[in-house]
């Protein structure tokens, strides 16, 4: 397992020395998804914290009629899940299916609760970015409420380049909150535009 | 000033010795604000987190057509603000307006920066806090995305029982980012049912 990208994502926010890196080392474990596995269904509890080292990942639900609703993607050097699912360990109420073939680094609930006392400047790293998560979810919502799909959609292209390349139009449009025809309608609409 | 609120509220994830809880109460300062004044406005840089000890406020922005958009209302043991504007020392993109006489409870971003350090405890309060909120933030994007206006404003009623007494149809159809006229329509067709 290579611990490198995860290692130094911490290393953003938090200082470990020799010990404290050893000690988080001992707690990961690597999983293998092939594309359209499920990390998780809804129902199931979470039973680990997820790091992505390779590949991307999708969380959705699906109402009775079928239609699917993104509520975020994942790429490497992201956490993703259903945080109230592992954070509470109660059942998940969504689906993470992985985009592409995909590779997550894993560690369970009580091995984190272990961390945030054996290493409590943990807490840190976490209230660190679960802040920065914060903030962008802020924004999404106000644009949600306040930007055209048009605008909505230039500022997913500008905000996550990497991302567009790797999804579907349907994907991404479950993401806006509009339908494909509508997304489609909307790209030639602004290809014309040039 | 009357801390026992916050001090309650803090007490729910940390449990704070007497010199901890003298520190924190040292940094504390209180601020009256009456119906309608601003707590802040966008281009300001927001200066202190935000504790409700009474009070109501709302967190909006105002597109250049003067459509406004409510990102979040805050009431009593609540925390508000601008969050980016706060953590960042950015200028705030946010209004942060009362909508009743509020009072609240304010400690500085250079404070809040100390008080890590000093009682490193806090930053497993402030983790577990923004858990939480996110949490909820999760709930209401993929509830945006996959619930019609009129599911969306029936959860409101029952999330928030004691906010929609205290607030305009105007500022929760702006919350659910729907027009006033479509609220009502909502509420006739709904209170026809029975």
């Amino acid at each position: 397992m290579n611990t490198d990208l995860i290692l130094n994502n911490i290393s953003r926010h938090i200082q470990l020395d020799r010990k404290e890196t050893e000690y988080f080392k001992s707690i990961l474990q690597v999983r293998q998804l092939k594309k359209k596995e499920f990390l998780l269904k809804p129902g199931e509890i979470s039973r680990t914290e997820n790091f992505i080292n390779k590949g991307c990942l999708r969380t959705y639900t699906v109402d009775e009629n079928g239609f699917e609703s993104i509520l975020m993607f994942a790429i490497e050097d992201w956490f993703t899940g259903d945080l109230n699912s592992f954070l509470n360990q109660r059942p998940a109420t969504y689906f993470v299916e992985a985009l592409e073939d995909t590779e997550v680094i894993q560690y369970t609930k009580e091995d984190l609760d272990r961390l945030f006392i054996e290493v409590p400047k943990f807490e840190r790293f976490y209230r660190i970015a679960l802040q920065k998560s914060l903030i962008s979810l802020h924004q999404r919502i106000s644009q949600n409420l306040s930007l055209t799909a048009e605008e909505r959609y230039l500022n997913f292209t500008k905000k996550y380049p990497q991302l567009q390349e790797r999804l579907s139009q349907k994907q991404i449009a479950a993401y806006l909150g509009i339908t494909p025809i509508f997304l489609s309608m909307l790209r030639k609409k602004l290809s014309a535009k040039g």
